[in-house]
Protein backbone atom coordinates (compact mmCIF):
# COMPACT_ATOMS: atom_id res chain seq x y z
CA UNK A 1 0.00 0.00 0.00
CA UNK A 2 1.07 3.85 -0.61
CA UNK A 3 0.91 6.45 1.08
CA UNK A 4 -0.42 10.25 -0.22
CA UNK A 5 0.21 13.36 1.66
CA UNK A 6 -0.96 16.50 0.79
CA UNK A 7 -0.57 19.26 2.98
CA UNK A 8 -2.84 22.42 2.90
CA UNK A 9 -2.21 26.47 4.69
CA UNK A 10 -4.68 24.36 7.53
CA UNK A 11 -5.36 21.06 7.19
CA UNK A 12 -3.71 17.56 5.39
CA UNK A 13 -5.19 15.00 3.63
CA UNK A 14 -3.51 11.92 3.73
CA UNK A 15 -4.94 8.84 1.32
CA UNK A 16 -3.97 4.76 1.37
CA UNK A 17 -4.08 3.77 -1.95
CA UNK A 18 -3.72 -0.61 -2.73
CA UNK A 19 -3.25 -0.67 -6.19
CA UNK A 20 -4.59 2.06 -8.08
CA UNK A 21 -7.86 2.22 -5.56
CA UNK A 22 -7.93 4.98 -2.70
CA UNK A 23 -9.19 2.59 -0.13
CA UNK A 24 -8.77 5.17 3.22
CA UNK A 25 -8.40 9.02 3.19
CA UNK A 26 -7.77 10.62 6.87
CA UNK A 27 -8.22 14.68 7.22
CA UNK A 28 -6.32 16.39 10.38
CA UNK A 29 -4.77 19.31 11.53
CA UNK A 30 -1.26 20.50 10.13
CA UNK A 31 -0.04 20.70 13.23
CA UNK A 32 -0.71 16.95 14.31
CA UNK A 33 1.26 15.71 10.90
CA UNK A 34 3.38 13.34 12.89
CA UNK A 35 1.50 11.64 15.53
CA UNK A 36 -1.32 10.90 12.29
CA UNK A 37 1.22 9.51 10.19
CA UNK A 38 2.61 7.55 12.98
CA UNK A 39 -1.15 6.18 13.71
CA UNK A 40 -2.00 5.60 9.61
CA UNK A 41 1.38 3.75 9.11
CA UNK A 42 0.63 1.36 12.43
CA UNK A 43 -2.50 0.34 10.72
CA UNK A 44 -1.65 -0.07 7.09
CA UNK A 45 0.81 -1.33 5.32
CA UNK A 46 2.65 1.21 3.74
CA UNK A 47 5.58 0.52 1.48
CA UNK A 48 5.95 3.90 -0.23
CA UNK A 49 5.05 7.91 0.04
CA UNK A 50 5.05 10.92 -1.50
CA UNK A 51 4.31 14.49 0.02
CA UNK A 52 3.26 17.62 -1.13
CA UNK A 53 3.20 21.06 0.72
CA UNK A 54 0.93 23.81 -0.76
CA UNK A 55 2.07 25.28 2.72
CA UNK A 56 5.33 24.85 3.90
CA UNK A 57 5.93 22.30 6.81
CA UNK A 58 8.71 22.73 8.72
CA UNK A 59 11.99 21.05 8.17
CA UNK A 60 11.79 18.82 11.97
CA UNK A 61 8.55 17.51 10.89
CA UNK A 62 9.81 16.47 7.80
CA UNK A 63 13.14 15.07 8.96
CA UNK A 64 10.48 12.98 11.30
CA UNK A 65 8.57 11.79 8.31
CA UNK A 66 11.39 10.39 6.15
CA UNK A 67 12.29 8.53 9.47
CA UNK A 68 9.53 6.66 9.17
CA UNK A 69 8.19 6.42 5.86
CA UNK A 70 10.05 5.69 2.56
CA UNK A 71 9.03 9.45 1.29
CA UNK A 72 9.42 11.16 -1.89
CA UNK A 73 8.64 14.88 -1.53
CA UNK A 74 7.10 16.66 -4.58
CA UNK A 75 9.14 19.76 -6.04
CA UNK A 76 9.92 21.11 -9.45
CA UNK A 77 12.84 18.28 -9.35
CA UNK A 78 10.74 15.20 -9.32
CA UNK A 79 10.12 13.26 -12.28
CA UNK A 80 6.52 14.01 -14.24
CA UNK A 81 4.46 11.45 -16.36
CA UNK A 82 3.81 14.70 -18.41
CA UNK A 83 5.92 17.47 -20.80
CA UNK A 84 6.09 20.58 -18.92
CA UNK A 85 5.61 23.69 -20.98
CA UNK A 86 4.56 26.35 -19.09
CA UNK A 87 6.80 28.91 -19.33
CA UNK A 88 7.69 29.21 -16.02
CA UNK A 89 7.81 25.87 -14.84
CA UNK A 90 9.56 26.42 -11.67
CA UNK A 91 6.34 28.60 -10.55
CA UNK A 92 3.23 25.82 -11.49
CA UNK A 93 2.16 24.76 -7.93
CA UNK A 94 2.14 21.28 -6.55
CA UNK A 95 -1.26 21.05 -6.91
CA UNK A 96 -1.21 21.73 -10.49
CA UNK A 97 1.38 19.51 -10.94
CA UNK A 98 -0.53 16.56 -9.18
CA UNK A 99 -3.78 17.67 -11.22
CA UNK A 100 -1.73 17.36 -14.47
CA UNK A 101 -0.42 13.89 -13.77
CA UNK A 102 -3.78 12.30 -12.85
CA UNK A 103 -5.48 13.70 -16.15
CA UNK A 104 -2.25 11.95 -18.63
CA UNK A 105 -2.46 8.57 -16.40
CA UNK A 106 -5.78 8.59 -16.53
CA UNK A 107 -6.56 9.86 -19.77
CA UNK A 108 -4.34 9.00 -21.90
CA UNK A 109 -3.88 10.59 -25.16
CA UNK A 110 -6.80 12.87 -24.77
CA UNK A 111 -6.89 16.53 -24.53
CA UNK A 112 -7.89 16.96 -21.12
CA UNK A 113 -9.01 20.22 -19.13
CA UNK A 114 -8.93 19.94 -15.38
CA UNK A 115 -11.01 22.30 -13.33
CA UNK A 116 -10.21 22.58 -9.62
CA UNK A 117 -13.06 24.74 -7.55
CA UNK A 118 -11.77 25.49 -3.85
CA UNK A 119 -10.30 29.05 -2.90
CA UNK A 120 -9.63 29.55 -6.28
CA UNK A 121 -10.52 27.88 -9.63
CA UNK A 122 -8.13 26.90 -11.60
CA UNK A 123 -7.92 25.73 -15.22
CA UNK A 124 -5.44 23.00 -16.25
CA UNK A 125 -4.84 22.08 -19.91
CA UNK A 126 -3.04 19.04 -21.49
CA UNK A 127 -3.23 18.01 -24.99
CA UNK A 128 -3.63 14.66 -26.53
CA UNK A 129 0.46 14.52 -26.65
CA UNK A 130 0.86 14.81 -23.07
CA UNK A 131 1.90 18.52 -23.03
CA UNK A 132 0.93 20.71 -20.19
CA UNK A 133 0.18 24.22 -21.63
CA UNK A 134 -0.65 26.60 -18.66
CA UNK A 135 -4.33 27.60 -18.02
CA UNK A 136 -6.57 30.13 -15.32
CA UNK A 137 -6.67 31.08 -11.89
CA UNK A 138 -9.91 32.81 -11.15
CA UNK A 139 -11.52 33.65 -7.79
CA UNK A 140 -13.44 30.65 -6.14
CA UNK A 141 -16.96 31.04 -5.25
CA UNK A 142 -16.52 31.60 -1.48
CA UNK A 143 -13.62 34.31 -2.31
CA UNK A 144 -16.62 36.07 -4.74
CA UNK A 145 -18.98 35.92 -1.79
CA UNK A 146 -16.37 37.69 0.72
CA UNK A 147 -15.03 39.73 -2.21
CA UNK A 148 -18.27 41.57 -2.55
CA UNK A 149 -19.15 41.79 0.71
CA UNK A 150 -15.51 43.06 2.11
CA UNK A 151 -15.08 45.09 -1.12
CA UNK A 152 -18.42 47.34 -0.89
CA UNK A 153 -20.17 49.52 1.36
CA UNK A 154 -23.53 47.49 1.89
CA UNK A 155 -23.43 44.04 0.00
CA UNK A 156 -24.66 41.52 2.78
CA UNK A 157 -21.53 38.55 3.53
CA UNK A 158 -24.18 35.21 2.14
CA UNK A 159 -23.57 31.70 2.16
CA UNK A 160 -23.13 30.22 -1.19
CA UNK A 161 -26.46 29.17 -2.33
CA UNK A 162 -27.60 28.14 -6.08
CA UNK A 163 -30.03 31.17 -7.26
CA UNK A 164 -33.73 29.66 -8.09
CA UNK A 165 -33.42 32.19 -11.06
CA UNK A 166 -30.62 33.95 -13.07
CA UNK A 167 -32.76 37.17 -12.48
CA UNK A 168 -32.21 38.03 -9.02
CA UNK A 169 -35.47 39.73 -7.44
CA UNK A 170 -33.62 41.33 -4.38
CA UNK A 171 -30.03 41.73 -3.25
CA UNK A 172 -29.58 38.63 -1.66
CA UNK A 173 -30.90 36.32 -4.71
CA UNK A 174 -28.65 39.35 -7.37
CA UNK A 175 -25.51 38.23 -5.53
CA UNK A 176 -26.28 34.43 -5.39
CA UNK A 177 -27.11 34.68 -9.07
CA UNK A 178 -24.00 37.12 -9.82
CA UNK A 179 -21.76 34.34 -7.72
CA UNK A 180 -23.17 30.79 -8.85
CA UNK A 181 -24.94 31.56 -12.02
CA UNK A 182 -21.71 33.87 -12.75
CA UNK A 183 -19.02 31.01 -12.21
CA UNK A 184 -20.69 28.44 -14.10
CA UNK A 185 -21.49 30.29 -17.31
CA UNK A 186 -17.61 31.36 -17.09
CA UNK A 187 -16.88 27.63 -16.63
CA UNK A 188 -18.97 26.86 -19.74
CA UNK A 189 -18.13 29.42 -21.44
CA UNK A 190 -13.50 28.16 -21.21
CA UNK A 191 -14.82 24.97 -21.88
CA UNK A 192 -16.15 25.89 -24.84
CA UNK A 193 -12.85 27.72 -25.79
CA UNK A 194 -11.00 24.69 -25.37
CA UNK A 195 -13.48 23.36 -27.47
CA UNK A 196 -13.51 25.14 -30.44
CA UNK A 197 -9.60 25.27 -30.28
CA UNK A 198 -9.14 21.71 -29.59
CA UNK A 199 -12.05 19.57 -30.85
CA UNK A 200 -12.73 16.62 -28.31
CA UNK A 201 -11.88 17.54 -24.98
CA UNK A 202 -12.66 15.71 -21.35
CA UNK A 203 -13.07 17.74 -18.22
CA UNK A 204 -12.40 16.81 -15.01
CA UNK A 205 -13.81 18.74 -12.37
CA UNK A 206 -12.24 18.76 -8.75
CA UNK A 207 -11.69 20.41 -5.48
CA UNK A 208 -13.80 21.09 -2.64
CA UNK A 209 -17.09 22.83 -4.70
CA UNK A 210 -17.03 20.14 -7.13
CA UNK A 211 -20.44 18.44 -6.14
CA UNK A 212 -22.04 21.83 -5.50
CA UNK A 213 -21.22 22.70 -9.14
CA UNK A 214 -20.96 20.03 -10.70
CA UNK A 215 -24.85 19.30 -11.82
CA UNK A 216 -25.35 22.88 -12.45
CA UNK A 217 -22.63 23.05 -15.40
CA UNK A 218 -24.22 22.56 -19.15
CA UNK A 219 -20.90 20.76 -20.22
CA UNK A 220 -20.53 17.17 -19.68
CA UNK A 221 -17.64 16.27 -17.08
CA UNK A 222 -16.09 14.01 -15.04
CA UNK A 223 -16.12 15.21 -11.04
CA UNK A 224 -13.71 13.52 -9.31
CA UNK A 225 -12.95 15.63 -5.37
CA UNK A 226 -9.84 13.42 -5.42
CA UNK A 227 -7.89 14.48 -8.42
CA UNK A 228 -5.21 16.32 -6.67
CA UNK A 229 -4.58 13.00 -4.43
CA UNK A 230 -4.98 10.64 -7.41
CA UNK A 231 -1.85 12.38 -9.32
CA UNK A 232 0.47 12.34 -6.22
CA UNK A 233 -0.30 8.77 -6.35
CA UNK A 234 0.61 8.74 -10.07
CA UNK A 235 3.81 10.69 -9.47
CA UNK A 236 4.71 8.40 -6.48
CA UNK A 237 4.53 5.27 -8.84
CA UNK A 238 6.23 6.89 -11.72
CA UNK A 239 9.08 7.65 -9.61
CA UNK A 240 9.58 4.26 -8.40
CA UNK A 241 9.13 2.85 -11.08
CA UNK A 242 12.30 5.20 -12.51
CA UNK A 243 14.63 4.82 -9.55
CA UNK B 1 -30.02 73.29 -19.55
CA UNK B 2 -30.63 70.65 -16.65
CA UNK B 3 -27.61 69.17 -14.12
CA UNK B 4 -27.22 65.73 -13.55
CA UNK B 5 -25.47 65.28 -10.14
CA UNK B 6 -24.16 61.65 -9.33
CA UNK B 7 -22.35 61.07 -6.15
CA UNK B 8 -20.42 58.57 -5.67
CA UNK B 9 -18.24 57.20 -2.63
CA UNK B 10 -15.54 59.44 -2.73
CA UNK B 11 -16.02 61.45 -6.46
CA UNK B 12 -18.88 63.42 -7.76
CA UNK B 13 -19.96 63.49 -11.49
CA UNK B 14 -21.74 66.35 -12.29
CA UNK B 15 -23.34 66.44 -16.07
CA UNK B 16 -25.15 69.49 -17.87
CA UNK B 17 -27.52 68.04 -20.30
CA UNK B 18 -28.98 70.85 -23.32
CA UNK B 19 -31.97 68.89 -24.44
CA UNK B 20 -30.56 65.12 -24.65
CA UNK B 21 -27.40 66.11 -24.98
CA UNK B 22 -24.77 65.58 -22.54
CA UNK B 23 -23.01 69.03 -23.26
CA UNK B 24 -20.04 68.98 -20.53
CA UNK B 25 -19.44 66.70 -17.97
CA UNK B 26 -17.54 67.25 -14.75
CA UNK B 27 -15.51 64.97 -12.18
CA UNK B 28 -14.54 66.37 -8.76
CA UNK B 29 -13.71 64.86 -4.68
CA UNK B 30 -17.04 64.75 -2.91
CA UNK B 31 -15.83 67.57 0.02
CA UNK B 32 -15.27 70.20 -2.72
CA UNK B 33 -19.28 69.64 -3.85
CA UNK B 34 -21.05 72.85 -3.04
CA UNK B 35 -18.26 75.32 -4.49
CA UNK B 36 -17.94 72.92 -7.64
CA UNK B 37 -21.32 73.29 -8.14
CA UNK B 38 -21.54 76.98 -7.80
CA UNK B 39 -19.24 77.20 -10.55
CA UNK B 40 -20.91 75.26 -12.99
CA UNK B 41 -24.24 77.27 -12.24
CA UNK B 42 -22.66 80.30 -12.33
CA UNK B 43 -21.29 79.61 -16.38
CA UNK B 44 -23.95 77.94 -17.64
CA UNK B 45 -27.91 78.84 -17.21
CA UNK B 46 -29.50 75.53 -15.09
CA UNK B 47 -33.29 75.37 -15.03
CA UNK B 48 -33.09 72.31 -13.14
CA UNK B 49 -31.20 69.63 -11.20
CA UNK B 50 -31.51 65.98 -9.72
CA UNK B 51 -28.77 64.35 -7.25
CA UNK B 52 -28.55 60.87 -6.86
CA UNK B 53 -26.31 59.67 -4.07
CA UNK B 54 -24.65 56.37 -4.05
CA UNK B 55 -22.49 57.83 -1.06
CA UNK B 56 -24.94 59.80 1.75
CA UNK B 57 -24.16 63.40 1.51
CA UNK B 58 -24.77 65.65 4.76
CA UNK B 59 -27.55 67.41 5.21
CA UNK B 60 -25.90 70.24 5.25
CA UNK B 61 -24.41 70.36 2.20
CA UNK B 62 -27.80 68.88 0.53
CA UNK B 63 -29.50 72.29 2.04
CA UNK B 64 -26.47 74.49 0.45
CA UNK B 65 -27.70 72.80 -2.81
CA UNK B 66 -31.27 73.17 -2.52
CA UNK B 67 -29.76 76.94 -1.63
CA UNK B 68 -28.85 77.41 -5.27
CA UNK B 69 -30.70 74.58 -7.08
CA UNK B 70 -34.29 73.89 -8.03
CA UNK B 71 -33.31 70.13 -7.20
CA UNK B 72 -34.89 66.59 -7.40
CA UNK B 73 -33.64 64.06 -4.79
CA UNK B 74 -33.75 60.58 -6.22
CA UNK B 75 -34.72 58.32 -3.56
CA UNK B 76 -37.66 55.10 -3.50
CA UNK B 77 -40.24 57.54 -3.89
CA UNK B 78 -39.14 59.42 -6.90
CA UNK B 79 -41.58 58.19 -10.08
CA UNK B 80 -39.60 56.42 -12.65
CA UNK B 81 -40.60 55.63 -15.89
CA UNK B 82 -40.35 52.33 -15.43
CA UNK B 83 -42.84 49.54 -13.23
CA UNK B 84 -40.35 48.10 -10.82
CA UNK B 85 -41.31 44.61 -10.08
CA UNK B 86 -37.98 43.77 -7.57
CA UNK B 87 -39.41 41.71 -4.55
CA UNK B 88 -37.89 44.80 -2.35
CA UNK B 89 -37.70 47.63 -4.20
CA UNK B 90 -36.66 50.01 -1.56
CA UNK B 91 -33.66 48.16 -1.41
CA UNK B 92 -32.60 48.58 -5.00
CA UNK B 93 -29.51 51.05 -5.43
CA UNK B 94 -30.48 54.72 -6.92
CA UNK B 95 -27.94 53.55 -9.87
CA UNK B 96 -29.30 50.60 -10.94
CA UNK B 97 -32.75 52.57 -10.78
CA UNK B 98 -30.94 55.44 -13.11
CA UNK B 99 -30.23 52.80 -15.11
CA UNK B 100 -33.67 50.83 -15.72
CA UNK B 101 -34.84 54.98 -16.46
CA UNK B 102 -32.30 55.36 -19.33
CA UNK B 103 -32.98 51.99 -20.62
CA UNK B 104 -36.98 52.25 -21.08
CA UNK B 105 -36.31 56.20 -22.28
CA UNK B 106 -33.96 54.70 -25.08
CA UNK B 107 -35.38 51.76 -26.07
CA UNK B 108 -38.81 51.83 -25.73
CA UNK B 109 -40.37 48.32 -25.81
CA UNK B 110 -37.70 46.60 -26.09
CA UNK B 111 -36.30 43.90 -24.04
CA UNK B 112 -32.82 45.42 -22.12
CA UNK B 113 -30.06 44.24 -20.51
CA UNK B 114 -27.59 47.08 -18.96
CA UNK B 115 -24.45 45.91 -17.85
CA UNK B 116 -22.30 47.91 -15.54
CA UNK B 117 -18.76 47.39 -15.13
CA UNK B 118 -17.50 49.10 -12.01
CA UNK B 119 -16.44 48.00 -8.74
CA UNK B 120 -19.17 44.94 -9.02
CA UNK B 121 -21.07 44.14 -12.03
CA UNK B 122 -24.44 44.60 -12.17
CA UNK B 123 -27.08 43.34 -14.50
CA UNK B 124 -30.43 44.80 -14.85
CA UNK B 125 -33.26 43.52 -16.94
CA UNK B 126 -36.36 45.21 -18.13
CA UNK B 127 -38.54 43.87 -20.18
CA UNK B 128 -40.29 44.92 -23.55
CA UNK B 129 -43.26 45.89 -21.30
CA UNK B 130 -40.90 48.24 -19.17
CA UNK B 131 -41.20 46.02 -16.39
CA UNK B 132 -37.90 45.60 -14.37
CA UNK B 133 -37.21 42.49 -13.11
CA UNK B 134 -33.97 42.19 -11.77
CA UNK B 135 -30.77 40.78 -12.20
CA UNK B 136 -27.33 40.19 -10.47
CA UNK B 137 -24.45 41.36 -8.75
CA UNK B 138 -21.04 39.83 -9.49
CA UNK B 139 -17.27 41.07 -8.55
CA UNK B 140 -15.53 43.40 -10.91
CA UNK B 141 -12.62 43.36 -12.67
CA UNK B 142 -10.55 45.08 -10.30
CA UNK B 143 -11.88 43.59 -7.32
CA UNK B 144 -11.85 40.03 -8.56
CA UNK B 145 -7.91 40.87 -9.04
CA UNK B 146 -7.25 42.29 -5.08
CA UNK B 147 -9.50 39.20 -3.96
CA UNK B 148 -7.07 36.79 -5.82
CA UNK B 149 -4.04 38.56 -4.11
CA UNK B 150 -5.12 39.44 -0.84
CA UNK B 151 -7.49 35.80 0.07
CA UNK B 152 -4.12 33.77 -1.35
CA UNK B 153 -0.51 33.52 0.02
CA UNK B 154 0.86 33.61 -2.81
CA UNK B 155 -0.61 35.33 -5.93
CA UNK B 156 0.78 38.77 -7.30
CA UNK B 157 -1.31 41.67 -7.12
CA UNK B 158 -1.86 42.92 -10.82
CA UNK B 159 -2.91 45.74 -12.86
CA UNK B 160 -6.15 44.58 -15.69
CA UNK B 161 -4.61 43.35 -18.90
CA UNK B 162 -5.89 41.72 -21.56
CA UNK B 163 -4.11 38.06 -22.02
CA UNK B 164 -2.41 37.10 -25.05
CA UNK B 165 -3.84 33.34 -24.89
CA UNK B 166 -6.79 32.25 -22.49
CA UNK B 167 -4.47 29.58 -21.83
CA UNK B 168 -2.22 31.64 -19.59
CA UNK B 169 1.50 30.06 -19.54
CA UNK B 170 2.75 31.56 -16.17
CA UNK B 171 1.10 32.79 -13.25
CA UNK B 172 0.71 36.37 -14.34
CA UNK B 173 -1.05 34.81 -17.34
CA UNK B 174 -3.15 32.58 -15.58
CA UNK B 175 -4.54 35.20 -13.35
CA UNK B 176 -4.80 37.58 -16.44
CA UNK B 177 -6.81 35.32 -18.12
CA UNK B 178 -8.86 33.88 -15.22
CA UNK B 179 -9.87 37.46 -14.63
CA UNK B 180 -10.40 38.56 -18.50
CA UNK B 181 -11.02 36.17 -20.16
CA UNK B 182 -13.63 34.53 -17.60
CA UNK B 183 -15.92 37.83 -16.80
CA UNK B 184 -15.64 38.19 -20.62
CA UNK B 185 -17.17 34.63 -20.58
CA UNK B 186 -19.34 34.94 -17.91
CA UNK B 187 -20.92 38.21 -19.53
CA UNK B 188 -21.52 36.41 -22.68
CA UNK B 189 -23.18 33.26 -20.58
CA UNK B 190 -25.69 35.88 -19.39
CA UNK B 191 -26.46 37.58 -22.61
CA UNK B 192 -27.12 34.26 -23.72
CA UNK B 193 -29.25 33.27 -21.21
CA UNK B 194 -31.22 36.40 -21.42
CA UNK B 195 -31.67 35.60 -25.58
CA UNK B 196 -32.54 32.16 -24.86
CA UNK B 197 -35.27 32.80 -22.64
CA UNK B 198 -36.60 36.58 -24.76
CA UNK B 199 -35.59 36.23 -27.85
CA UNK B 200 -34.70 40.17 -29.00
CA UNK B 201 -32.27 41.65 -26.34
CA UNK B 202 -30.53 44.63 -26.57
CA UNK B 203 -27.67 45.04 -24.61
CA UNK B 204 -25.72 48.13 -23.07
CA UNK B 205 -22.53 48.16 -21.44
CA UNK B 206 -21.48 50.58 -19.27
CA UNK B 207 -19.29 51.72 -16.03
CA UNK B 208 -15.75 52.18 -15.72
CA UNK B 209 -14.99 49.31 -17.22
CA UNK B 210 -17.16 49.98 -20.20
CA UNK B 211 -13.82 50.65 -22.71
CA UNK B 212 -11.69 47.67 -21.59
CA UNK B 213 -15.05 44.95 -22.11
CA UNK B 214 -16.36 46.10 -25.33
CA UNK B 215 -13.57 45.12 -27.57
CA UNK B 216 -13.50 41.77 -25.87
CA UNK B 217 -16.92 40.12 -25.65
CA UNK B 218 -18.65 38.15 -28.50
CA UNK B 219 -22.35 39.33 -28.16
CA UNK B 220 -23.07 42.81 -30.10
CA UNK B 221 -23.18 45.38 -27.48
CA UNK B 222 -24.18 49.20 -27.41
CA UNK B 223 -20.99 50.72 -25.17
CA UNK B 224 -22.32 53.75 -23.17
CA UNK B 225 -20.24 54.59 -20.28
CA UNK B 226 -22.71 57.63 -19.29
CA UNK B 227 -25.72 55.77 -19.24
CA UNK B 228 -26.52 56.70 -15.74
CA UNK B 229 -26.56 60.03 -16.13
CA UNK B 230 -28.36 59.87 -19.04
CA UNK B 231 -31.11 57.66 -16.41
CA UNK B 232 -30.56 60.22 -14.26
CA UNK B 233 -31.53 63.24 -16.76
CA UNK B 234 -34.66 60.61 -17.49
CA UNK B 235 -35.92 60.62 -14.39
CA UNK B 236 -35.81 64.64 -14.07
CA UNK B 237 -37.61 65.37 -17.30
CA UNK B 238 -40.35 62.61 -15.87
CA UNK B 239 -40.97 63.99 -12.71
CA UNK B 240 -40.95 67.83 -14.11
CA UNK B 241 -43.20 66.72 -16.99
CA UNK B 242 -45.59 64.86 -13.79
CA UNK B 243 -45.11 68.06 -11.57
Amino acid sequence: MNLIIDVGNTRVKAAVFEKDSLIELFVFEKSKIVSEIKKIISNHKISSAIISSVAKLSDFKLQKLHQILDLVELSHQTKVPFKNKYATPKTLGVDRIALASAGVRKYPNKNILIIDAGTCVTFDFVNKKGEYLGGAISPGIKMRYNALHNYTAKLPLLEASTPESYIGNNTNNSIHSGVVNGICNEIDGVINQYKEEFGDLTVVLTGGDTNFLAKQLKNGIFANPNFVLEGLHTILIYNRAND
